[in-house]
């Protein structure tokens, strides 16, 4: 059934935060038997807008994506020294897995029906092609939710 | 593709940790919108024969299993004071998510590949219906990958 709050019942994206992104893809890759993705650096803020407890932040992230689970895309992330929930998390947790993506349509109303039950943004920002914002529902859900909208 | 350690590429189950899961599954019940799952214990000793770092152990812990998701199953589990990887990850980590979890074919040559490859049980045992075993992944993976057998 598609939930009320999030219009679905998919989840697309394990999030995992890693020390040393290159060493971890390389691990990874060899375990699944597949070839080591791009790791790819986000944009400047110019580009991403993000905004970490409502400041805005140069935060930036390098990432790699493996697509090789049928169900779920499995996304590294190794944070920069600037505030952000990737570095919080790290600070806090160490390494481990981050949170739980899924695609939405109508972000912003997403974002509105998740207030309504006390979750408010944590972190968000643009990327190319698509926004996201991570929600502060570890409280509620023991884990962080990602809302992902493709344009 | 079939990864040719775990012979399958699909993630079922996401686990959670968790200190009050009578609270938490009416949380997630309520946020999903699906009615709240029974809550069941582990069994015993004798029936589940779990070994934590090759100790039999009495560890239990209760059990609860959100089945709305399409793709992927949330296990929700609150362990006991005695020794586990779920206590374990309690004390060290907190609240958050303690296990990617598949289901596999003849765990033992499973567990026998992962071996090869450096990556050891930290805790195995038996439920109705199957067994399991929580791999020492962490290193190489940045979480626990927990091999399930259905027989």
């Amino acid at each position: 059934m598609a939930n009320e709050i999030l219009g679905t019942d998919v989840v697309v994206q394990i999030g995992i935060i890693v020390k040393d992104i290159e060493k971890t893809a390389k691990e990874f890759a060899e375990f699944f038997g597949v070839d080591v993705p791009q790791i790819i650096e986000t944009e400047e803020y110019n580009k991403t807008h993000t905004e970490y407890k409502g400041q805005p932040t140069k935060a930036r992230a390098k990432l790699a994506f493996f697509k090789n689970f049928k169900n779920i895309e499995v996304e590294l992330i190794q944070p920069d020294e600037n505030p952000s929930t990737w570095r919080e998390f790290l600070d806090k947790h160490g390494e481990g897995i981050h949170h739980i993506g899924v695609f939405v349509k109508n972000i912003d109303q997403k974002i509105e029906n998740l207030k309504k039950v006390g979750i408010d943004v944590v972190q968000k920002g643009d990327y190319t092609g698509g926004r996201y914002a991570y929600m502060n529902s570890t409280e509620k859900l023991k884990f962080i939710l990602e809302l992902l909208e493709n344009y």
